[in-house]
C-alpha cells in the first residue's frame, strides 16, 4: 500500500465544492474518478480542505492510499490529461504511510480578494468579489487584530451545537494596490464559512457598519447572529498548506501574479504582528 | 450630437470576438444591445481593436454617436449593471465629435500569456496558453528584435490580397517570473491575427525549432506560409490604445497583476531598444 500526496488547483465556479456529493460535480468526485480510472482500482480521497461551491483552490492538497505500482512520474501527467480543464494536478509525491492530507495539516492558508470601486471588472468578475463602496482599510486592520490568536470562531462559522470551534489564527494581513484588496488568513484549521465570515465581518468594519472594537464581545457571543454576513464563495481561494515534514503549498492565487511566496505579490503588505 | 468613448472590458472565452456578427454573440453586439436600450435609440459602436473569438480585453476603447442627452456620469453604471457578467465598462467621457476609437488611434498594446512548464493550470486555463516544452528566452528575444519597426507583415496575417499590410511596431517585451511568460506588443496596428502569429513564430524559435536569423527572410518573403503558426486565442488580452489627446487605456491583464502601468508587474522586464 503506497500513500500518495497530491497538490490539486481548481477554478471552482463550476462545482458544487470539494467534497464528494452523489449527485453534483465536485472537486473530489473528479478526482476520484481519474484516479480510480488510471490505478485501475476503487480510489477514496482525502482532502486538507473542504472548500465550498464556487471556492477556488490554487494549492489545495489531497491523499490516497493506493494498491497500484503505476510508475510514480507518470501519475501528474496522466491525471492532467484525464481531468477536466478546471483542476490540475501540480504535484504528486510519495509520502509516509500515516499521512493524511487532512489530519497532518498544521497550518492552512487562504486568500480572499476584494475589487473595491465602483465600477465591476469582467476579467476579475470569477475571482473577486464587488465591493462598491469605499473601504478603510486601518478600520479593517484594526478589526483583524482581534481575531489573532486562539479563539472560539462559532461567532462566525457555520456549526452543529456541541462542535468544538476553538482554532487559531496566525496571520491577517489585509494588503491593497489601487482597487484590489488582498486578505490572507492562516490558522491551524477552519470551521465551515469562517473564512468568508470572517472577511463580511472586516467589510463591515471597512465600511463603517460596525466598530472594530466590538470585534472581542462578537466572538466572546459564541454565537452566529453576533457575526457579520458571509462574504461570497468566489473571491475565496485556498491557497496553501504546510505539513511537519516542512512542505508547503502555497501558490499565489492568479490575480496578485502566480508566483511563490518567495516573490512578495503586493507592495506595502502588512503583516500584523 | 454627442460622441462618447468607452473603456471597456471583457473576458473572451464566450464571445465570437468584438466585431458584430447576425447570429453570435459578439462583444459589440452586447455593448450596443445595452447602449441602445439605454440610450433609447439604434447604437452602432466602432472598436479600436477587432479582437477574434475567445481574446480577452483590459483596455479595448469604442465610441459611438448618440443624440441621447442621458447624465454623463449616469452611464458607466447603467451599462455596468445592464451588461452581462463578462463584459463591463471601466471609464466614460465625451471626446470631440470627429474622435473614432478605430481610426483616431494612435498605439494599440497586446499581451500574450504563456504557461512554459510541465504542468498545466486550472486557474490559468482560460487566459494562458500552455506550452509544456522549455522556451528559451534569449532566442525569442533575438527573434523578436527582428518584428520591431516597419514592415510589411503579411507573412504574419491573415489578409485579403491586395491589403496593405505595413505597420510599425514599436514594442515588443519579453518577461518571465518562474513558469509565466508575459510577451507585450504594441504598434500602429495589426493586421488580423497578426499578433498570434508571432506569437506563434517566437514560440517556434523559443523551441529551437526555427532559427530567429531566419526571421528578416520569413518577413521579406510576404508570404503566409513562411510565418509560423498561430498561438491560441485565449493567451491574447488587448491591452491598451493610445490617443493624440494622451488618453492611454492601458490596463494590466489580472494575471500580471492588474495594475497601471506604473507600477511595473513583473521584475526584469526587458524592452527592445
Amino acid at each position: 500500500m503506497t500513500t500518495l500526496r497530491l497538490t490539486v488547483e481548481y477554478d471552482g465556479t463550476e462545482f458544487s465544492g470539494f467534497q464528494w456529493q452523489p449527485d453534483a460535480r465536485t472537486v473530489a468526485g473528479v478526482l476520484e474518478a481519474a484516479l480510480s480510472k488510471l490505478l485501475d482500482e476503487r480510489v477514496k480521497v482525502s482532502g486538507a480542505g473542504r472548500t465550498d461551491a464556487g471556492v477556488h483552490a490554487s494549492g489545495q492538497v489531497v491523499s490516497l492510499a493506493t494498491e497500484s505500482h503505476f510508475p510514480l512520474e507518470r501519475v501528474s501527467p496522466a491525471l492532467n490529461a484525464m481531468l477536466p480543464n478546471d483542476c490540475s494536478v501540480r504535484e504528486v509525491a510519495v509520502v509516509a504511510p500515516e499521512f493524511s492530507a487532512r489530519f497532518s495539516a498544521r497550518e492552512r492558508t487562504y486568500v480572499y480578494a476584494i475589487l473595491n470601486g465602483p465600477r465591476r471588472s469582467a476579467l476579475l468578475a470569477r475571482y473577486a468579489w464587488h465591493v462598491t463602496r469605499p473601504l478603510d482599510l486601518e478600520a479593517m486592520r484594526s478589526a483583524g487584530t482581534h481575531f489573532l490568536g486562539e479563539h472560539d470562531f462559532r461567532s462566525v462559522a457555520t456549526v452543529a451545537t456541541g462542535s468544538r470551534c476553538v482554532r487559531t489564527i496566525r496571520r491577517l494581513r489585509i494588503a491593497a494596490r489601487d482597487e484590489l484588496l488582498r486578505v490572507e488568513i492562516a490558522a491551524d484549521g477552519f470551521l465551515a464559512h469562517m473564512v468568508r465570515s470572517i472577511v463580511g465581518t472586516l467589510a463591515e468594519c471597512g465600511l463603517g457598519r460596525r466598530d472594530p472594537a466590538s470585534l472581542p464581545g462578537l466572538l466572546a457571543a459564541c454565537d452566529r447572529t453576533a457575526g457579520g454576513s458571509t462574504a461570497p464563495a468566489h473571491g475565496l481561494c485556498f491557497a496553501g498548506v504546510r505539513y511537519a515534514d516542512g512542505y508547503d503549498s502555497f501558490m499565489e492565487p492568479p490575480l496578485f501574479g502566480r508566483f511563490p511566496r518567495a516573490s512578495s505579490p503586493l507592495d506595502g503588505e502588512q503583516a500584523f504582528p
